[in-house]
């Protein structure tokens, strides 16, 4: 079995099964090309990315029954795809996701509205399905008007590609920077689930972040809640440069053709695995901190000082030197609260322990004397490899 | 005379005269060392620093009257230096100011502000004045505690190197990780102005933003409306890696020796032109990006979708390498703004001229279809060299 040694082994090894992860028991894990009983997918080159790499992938339920649910960014800029999953889509039965990791179809106007419906119609009559059970994700460079020439020639093939057995496929096909496919198939309480993950820059959520699609066999009542309640503890609380992309997607596919029930905290596990698999791959990245700050007069606030600490350069540089550096933590916070007199923060109310050379997880943590909420978020160093990418790399 | 030759060029020649600096005409430039009638400076090693660099000036008014205006960092964990002056300062009639620039004085706690009111006790002993018209400046290192011997050890030789023609020493005396001393000293209608700052990292204003000291002959009236609305128009209009320092200080201080007022518009052109020198010297910064945003709904949306161009790590990379990267504007844009319909965000409503090589000054303009409001933020790009100093220094 070529599957994951434990929820967080990449293939490559470069991330370990992370501290913060709390899986349920009795999870088997599968081979990663593996799909739940009732899904196919699948990914082809259509020459979008050039150099013959994947970059066309589909996942599709053809159980009798599905329920689904899908979140999208909340960039007011967001791309065609986003814009055609908000309007014309049957978020509760989707059967079917296509998805191309070349173009994001982003500030494309009016004509990238049409090609993003171009694009779900072509899958919907290849497989025989309704149009509008039908999402679209696309990923890649920022305002280049889609090749839907190569798109659309890719579509047959992409329908004939897809298997059983395609989770591999169709995990590599959504790639663009990432250094390793994000995935994941196992099975647990009689159910399998697997799931797909794509990251690296402009992560940070307004709900949901980056593209990630996960299958399950299991019967699940209300996907809507489950797929919120478990972003909300995972895509939600990560950042890497604190930009939140104009396509973000993730989707939640049930087949319910085991019978039975997802076990309790399952699907919040894997995401929140996937979640900092993100992270730590994000672009340049070389280490994960986590930031909880407890004390707060409110959740709000909470949150405002937890980001503006993960998103400070000044702590992400510190993160990446292994300086813990709790004077860039009380500046952050001091302005996250900018006007309002919150004492003085001294080393009594900041922890950070020492970090350790090729440690790759950091805690941080401020103690406020404000009231009773709290808030944590995972997020990446600021590194050399960061500015090499976007000083050179368009998207 | 060794003056500047204009309003920008700093002696190393580092930076040229900023185009989007505007000065009223009849300016004549003195010797840097120079200082209004009735005002005295200077700067001595007192060992904060070490390695016989000067950490430690003074700025004295001797005139018998004397109008000034002082703003301070809206930080909430503000350093103890600004608790003092927020607190303890009769701040229309500031005399005088000492500043040493080894160390912060952050979150250092209650032994913080004693030790910001001991130093302001001893400089207002030693040149006889009230110390409730003293102000205190520090900067440098945060959480480590005051060396209070050294400090206080320097005071006399300080006081005894204050001098008419200390301008020089007194803006070296302020630096920390700055490349060049930011400084002017000019004669315009009949009144003299001088004035120092340093910046370099932490720098993102709430309503000031670094150090910036001020002197002049001329009457002013009403100095507090003259520095907010002077600072309104430049500090306010800044970022280099969106911290609002802990310790930021602007003070104003006006002789009225001259007789006469100061020129429409120049204190405005000076503060402008320092605001941009900290800019160009921020930490690791190669080039100075000015955003616009018009069409926005009011005058907060208009400066939080600026803000976060501004302070976007893609956009900043994109302007370091050459890249006029309009779909980063368009997400950034997008995120200030989630939740928003703003509709297509493309080409037509996105300026980015192709920079030049070399080019130190670039301009991006975003117009939303949103409303009449505008607003512009002046940003450094994102470097090596900023990973470089914050990965391995301790502030």
């Amino acid at each position: 079995m070529s599957g994951y040694p434990s929820l967080s082994v990449p293939p490559e090894g470069e991330f370990f099964r992370s501290r913060w992860v709390d899986p349920p028991d009795g999870i088997e894990f599968l081979d990663q090309a593996e799909l739940p009983a009732g899904f196919r997918a699948g990914g082809v080159a259509c020459g979008l990315k050039g150099g013959g790499a994947t970059d066309l992938g589909a996942v599709i339920c053809d159980a009798p029954e599905v329920a689904s649910a899908i979140l999208l960014t909340a960039n007011a800029a967001a791309a065609a795809p986003v814009r055609v999953c908000r309007e014309n889509l049957r978020q509760d039965v989707i059967r079917a996701a296509i998805v191309n990791s070349g173009n994001a179809n982003a500030a494309t106007g009016e004509q990238g509205v049409r090609d993003a419906l171009a694009m779900r119609d072509a899958l919907a009559s290849e497989v025989g399905l309704e149009p509008e059970t039908v999402a679209v994700a696309e990923t890649g460079v920022i305002g280049v008007p889609m090749d839907m020439d190569a798109v659309l020639s890719g579509i047959a093939g992409l329908v004939a590609s897809a298997e059983a057995r395609g989770g591999v496929a169709f995990s590599e096909a959504i790639m663009t920077t990432d250094k390793w496919p994000k995935r994941v198939a196992l099975r647990a309480g009689g159910v399998t689930l697997s799931a797909q993950a794509k990251g690296a820059g402009m992560i940070e959520p307004g709900f949901a972040t980056m593209l990630c699609f996960v299958q399950t066999d299991a019967l699940v009542a209300d996907p809507a809640r489950e797929l919120r309640r478990a972003v909300g503890g995972s895509f939600e609380r990560i950042t890497v440069d604190g930009q939140m992309s104009t396509n973000d997607t993730v989707l939640l596919q049930a087949s319910g053709a085991s019978g039975r029930e997802l076990p309790e905290g399952l699907l919040d596990a894997v995401l929140l695995q996937l979640a900092l698999e993100v992270v730590s791959d994000g672009e340049g990245a070389s280490r994960v901190g986590r930031v909880e700050v407890t004390g707060a007069a409110d959740g709000a606030e909470a949150e405002l000082v937890a980001r503006k600490i993960a998103n400070s350069p000044l702590v992400k540089t510190a993160l990446l030197g292994r300086d813990p550096n709790w004077g860039r933590i009380a500046q952050a916070a001091g302005q996250a609260l900018a006007g309002a007199d919150i004492g003085e923060l001294g080393p009594d109310a900041i922890e950070a322990a020492d970090i350790a050379e090729g440690e790759r997880e950091a805690e941080l943590a401020l103690r406020l004397d404000r009231g009773e909420a709290s808030a944590h978020v995972f997020f990446s160093d600021l590194t050399h490899e960061y500015i090499v990418i976007n000083a050179e790399y368009t998207t």
